[in-house]
């Protein structure tokens, strides 16, 4: 991925971070949004929708809150360098805010909140997307799916939240079309205007549905339109507008942890942690459920098991990828 | 409810600031939480859950984040005033949070969001409560419903999402099952641990399902640990571990969009909310529905109606406070 980039005008050292997010995607097990969405986001740079080259730039500074121009540079790299300059102003005020403009997808999300959580923080960020959700009422997409990820610092491995506002991605829709399976629960609107577990019947109408029905639909809102306002960038009804999905609007807030030494007892962090794991762990199980896990922890065994054994790739994808390498 | 407070040892400039609290959120439609909740205050006040005179201190200044401790004063006074003080640490760092521990129930949870969007702030702010909702994969009540809010300012009405982590409150699963309605999407689990529609169902397995099965229970979580670790105060497994609902933590934040006036024309933000506004009434509308609103757009009207023709209140509530405020 690194030689591909290279060759449509990364340095290489952008080209080895950039290549380093998406394969640590997978490493995580986040199938969907690392290798699988390489070939789609050089394509996004042969178009120009993605500049090689462009880094963030500083638009305002609002004293611990920032508004940064993304340039169109890679999704990746900017969301990266935002929670980090989030993270160095909570190092200054105890809480930082980066509001980035025109800047293009993160691919997976998880990854800047856990950048801050690797930095001792709690990290909280949120993008817009092109309108892919139909708003509660109405049958057009008009929302984005909007993920948002909160991540909190944890020894062994961090807790972290990353979730879109759709209750199912069209990729996961496409997956279960293809099985033949049903959802386990309602996913959206069949032809009829009915609600269906029936994932084909969803693709045909494009009508997935938010988390929670009208309260997805009002999050996934308000999220995009502080997003908007916050950065000075395009709304989802914006970027709905262009031909493609670029010059998205994100933001990144930090809140610097390590401020606490000063007030409390060096394991009182550790301790609500700790405590939050064991209430879930200890809980009696719903029918049909083995385990109960707290949002990212699967992730760290997910992480050893590709890490000993190497990390699955298709074979297609695989070829597909070094045909990118080579021109 | 003034006169009944400083019968309970509020002093009357607090007193009817409590009040005028407790009867907005009728004023606005918001009945489940105004005076219908006011006998149950009264009582918490008597129990000492509550303490009349209490005010939030400060516990530490980090910069533009502060720990503040409630003291167990009223929940509304302390979250009013935690919002005016994350709106004066905003005006200062260009952002700013309270992170309030050992406070109690805030009511309704707009009021907060509404009083940052009044002072030119977006307004974003949220609890933890008892466990009141099981998380995913559990029988048990471990999560609170935890109510988020985010608050944009708009002329003629701000832009304001109030909501809780469950899919339905309690207060509607028993107003549907008193009028033996079916809800209108599945609420919740059956005495056999099915999905189910039927209200008085899930009043008796105790079963109520977070928004977006375990998205909802996700974000529930993650909102409650931020909450624990910014505030330094007690989880709702801490909570949940006492004779009753007190001793809440809270997250306040609040971002100067006045700020902006030095980086970008006056109408900016205007433009950006009329847009969004124009996006959602313009949308074509799905089966059965006639009109789609923005958050919060229903309440400028319900107000004005509920000044023009007086608050409905029930009568035998009404006799319930004055004998409240007799002694």
């Amino acid at each position: 991925m690194a030689s591909a980039l290279v060759l449509r005008g990364f340095s290489p050292e952008r080209a080895r971070e950039c290549a380093r997010l998406f394969a640590e995607a997978d490493l995580d097990g986040v199938y969907t949004h690392g290798l699988e969405r390489f070939p789609r986001f050089v394509s996004y740079l042969e178009k120009g929708w993605v500049k090689a080259g462009a880094k963030p730039s500083l638009v305002a500074s609002l004293g611990a809150w920032e508004r940064w121009d993304g340039n169109l540079g890679p999704g990746n790299l900017n969301a990266l360098e935002s929670m980090d300059r989030a993270v160095a102003l909570a190092r200054v005020s105890g809480l930082g805010c980066v509001a980035l403009s025109n800047t293009n997808h993160w691919m997976r999300a998880g990854q800047y909140g856990l950048r801050a959580a690797d930095e001792g923080c709690i990290g909280l960020c949120w993008t817009n997307t092109i309108p892919n959700l139909p708003a509660w009422g109405s049958r057009e997409a008009l929302l984005g799916n909007n993920p948002l990820v909160i991540a909190v610092p944890r020894e062994g491995g961090h807790v972290l939240l990353d979730m879109a506002m759709s209750q199912f991605s069209y990729g996961k829709l496409e997956a279960y079309a293809a099985r033949g399976e049903v959802l386990p629960v309602e996913g959206g609107y069949d032809g009829e205007g009915k609600l269906t577990r029936v994932a084909a019947s969803i693709l045909a109408s494009q009508r997935p549905l938010p988390i929670g029905y009208w309260k997805g639909s009002g999050l996934s809102l308000l999220l995009d339109l502080a997003a908007t306002i916050l950065s000075g960038g395009l709304s989802t009804g914006g970027v709905g507008k262009q031909e493609g999905e670029y010059g998205l609007s994100q933001v990144f807030l930090a809140f610097d942890l390590g401020r606490l030494g000063r007030v409390e007892g060096p394991t009182a962090i550790r301790d609500a942690v700790e405590e939050m794991a064991e209430r879930i762990h200890r809980a009696s199980l719903a029918e049909g459920f083995g385990a109960i896990h707290f949002p990212g922890e699967g992730r760290a065994s997910i992480r050893a098991e590709n890490l000993s054994k190497g990390i699955p790739v298709r074979a297609g994808l695989l070829e597909k990828l070094r045909s990118l390498a080579s021109g």
